[in-house]
C-alpha cells in the first residue's frame, strides 16, 4: 500500500485529543479526515454527530479509530466494519467478552482489519522484557498498579458505571503488559474486590494468578494512591530479577538499567494499525479483559468507603 | 478401543450418586475401579481422600471424572492430565474462563482427552431444536429458567462463595442449551444482578443479549421460584416458535409437540466421553462460562433480602 489511509475517529474525549491525533498526525500512512462525536469538535475536518452520520457522509473512509468509552464501543464497530472500514479499538475493547468475539467474526466476514489495541503493550521496555524472560525460569511475578484516579478521570462517571470497569480501567493496562511478556499462560486463582458503597466497580482489588506450575502471580490494583504513583511489574527467576517501572518506561534487569528509548505508545499502536491494514489482518488478543472478566466472576467482593468525585 | 476403560470419580457427592454413578454402571465402554472424596466412600471400589492419592496407588486408571465443586477442579484436572489421564469435567468446568483455556492447553500436551461436558445438551429436545433453526430467521428468543434453591442445592455452601455461581449454577444449563441450537454467536449488551446482602452471588439475573443483528435474546434466572418450576426456551422465528419446555425434555414446534424420547443427560454425557477417548480429541466449549463472567463484569448489582439455608 503505497496511498495514504484516510481515517475517521469517534469519540473526541480525553484520550483521543492527549494521543490519538497526535499520533495519526505524526504518521505518514494516515490521512484524518472526519471526527464522529456528540458533543466535541476537531479542527480542521468533517465532524459528525455520531459514528453513523460519518460513514453515510465520508464513502472514502477507509479505516476508523474508536476512542469513546467501552460501553458504546460494540455499535460503532459494527457499523463501521458493515460498511467495509477497518477498525481500531481504544483499550478495553468492548463491555464483555463476547461481543468483541462477535466483532471480530464479523471483521472475518467482511474482510476488514481489526485491531484491539492495547496501548501498554507499545511501552518502550515491554518487547525488550519479553524477549528476556522467554528462556527464564520463572518463580514469581509481582505487580503494582496504584494510581490516583482523581487526577487520571476527573468527573469521568462511565468508569464506575457496569461495563466502566473501575480500578480495571488501569489495571488492564498491567495485564495487557503481563500477558505479552510472560512466556506461559496464567489463569486466576482467586481475588479481593474493594467496592465504594456508592458505586458498581471496584476501586482496588488484589489478584492472585498462578500457571500450570503453580507460579505465584500477584497483582495489587490500587485507584486511591498519589501523589507518587506506582506502575510497575516485578519478575523474578532463576537467573535474576527483571524490574519494569513507570508503566513500561524503565526497564531494569538485575542491577543493571536497560536504554529502552523513549515513550512512544499511541504512534507505536498506529504503525501496528497501519501494518495490518497492509498485509490484511486482524490482531484481536481479549486476554486482558478476560482475566478482568475472571477476576469479577470469581472475585470476593468488599464494600469500602464511599466515593465522590 | 474394544477394552473398557478404567474410569475413577472424584468428589463423591450429590450429582456423583444421582447421575453419574448410574450412567457409568449403564455404559458397557466404562469400569468404575476407584472412587476420591474426603468424606464420603464408593461401595464396591477402592477409595482414596483425593485425587493425588488415588492416581498414586491406581496406575490402571486411564479416565478420571471430576465432580467435585468448580473451585476444586483445577488442581485435580491437572493432577490427573499431568498422570496422563483422560478427564472429563462436570459443568461449569472451572472457576474461571482462563484456567479452562490453561487446562486445554494441558490436556493437548499430554495427549489425553479433556471433556468440558454440559449435561443440559444431552436433553433429548436439544438436537432436533438445533437442527430445525439451522436455517431459520430468528426474531427473538426468551429464557426463563426459574427454581427452588432449598430444593436443588440444600445446605451447599459452595453455591454462595466466590466461584460458585449463585443462579448462574443452574441459568449456565439454559446458556449451555442456547449456544447449542442457536445458529449464530450472541453478546451480553447488559444485565442485572439481585445479590443477597448477605451473600457473594446472585440469587437472580435478567441477562440482554444480541446477536451482530440486533435480535433480543432475553433470560431470567431466579432461584427464588415455586412450587412449580420453570426451565423453558422459547425461539420465535419467521417460520413459526419453537418451546422447548422442562429443561430440554419437551419440545413444541408452533402447536406441534414433537417425540423426542426419554430423559438420558448423563448417560449422553458417558458416549460422548466414550466417543472423545476413542478418537482421542477433545471437546472444551467454554461458551456458557465466558457469558456468565461476561454477566458478572458488566451487570448491574442490586441488594435483596438476605437469604438464610
Amino acid at each position: 500500500m503505497t496511498e495514504q489511509v484516510a481515517i475517521g475517529i469517534a469519540g473526541v474525549g480525553k484520550i483521543a485529543r492527549d494521543q490519538h491525533l497526535p499520533a495519526i498526525a505524526g504518521h505518514a500512512g494516515f490521512r484524518l479526515i472526519a471526527g464522529a462525536s456528540r458533543n466535541a469538535r476537531i479542527d480542521g475536518v468533517n465532524n459528525y454527530p455520531n459514528v453513523e452520520a460519518m460513514l453515510e457522509a465520508e464513502p472514502q473512509l477507509q479505516a476508523v479509530s474508536l476512542c469513546a468509552p467501552p460501553q458504546v464501543r460494540f455499535s460503532q464497530a459494527r457499523a463501521a466494519l458493515e460498511a467495509g472500514k477497518h477498525v481500531m479499538l481504544e483499550k478495553p475493547p468492548g463491555a464483555s467478552v463476547t461481543e468483541v468475539q462477535v466483532l471480530a467474526a464479523l471483521a472475518r466476514q467482511n474482510q476488514c482489519t481489526l485491531f484491539a489495541s492495547w496501548h501498554s503493550r507499545h511501552a518502550p521496555g515491554v518487547e525488550t522484557a519479553r524477549a528476556w524472560l522467554a528462556d527464564k525460569t520463572i518463580t514469581a511475578v509481582n505487580v503494582l498498579w496504584k494510581e490516583d484516579v482523581r487526577r487520571w478521570h476527573p468527573g469521568q462517571d462511565w468508569i464506575w458505571q457496569p461495563g466502566g470497569l473501575g480500578v480495571f480501567d488501569p489495571g488492564i493496562n498491567a495485564l495487557s503488559i503481563v500477558t505479552r511478556i510472560l512466556p506461559r499462560a496464567f489463569f486466576l486463582k482467586s481475588a479481593e474486590l474493594f467496592v465504594p458503597a456508592n458505586r458498581d466497580n471496584p476501586i482496588a482489588a488484589n489478584l492472585d494468578f498462578s500457571d500450570a506450575s503453580g507460579t505465584p502471580i500477584r497483582a495489587e490494583f490500587d485507584w486511591r494512591f498519589g501523589p507518587q504513583e506506582l506502575w510497575q511489574i516485578e519478575v523474578t527467576t532463576g537467573s535474576g530479577v527483571l524490574h519494569l517501572a513507570q508503566g513500561g518506561k524503565f526497564l531494569k534487569i538485575d542491577d543493571k538499567v536497560h536504554d529502552i528509548g523513549a515513550e512512544r505508545e499511541y504512534p507505536g499502536l498506529y504503525e501496528r494499525f497501519f501494518e495490518l491494514i497492509s498485509t490484511g489482518t486482524s490482531d484481536v488478543d481479549i486476554s486482558p479483559l478476560q482475566h478482568v472478566a475472571d477476576a469479577m466472576l470469581l472475585g470476593k467482593r468488599r464494600e469500602v468507603e464511599k466515593f465522590e468525585d
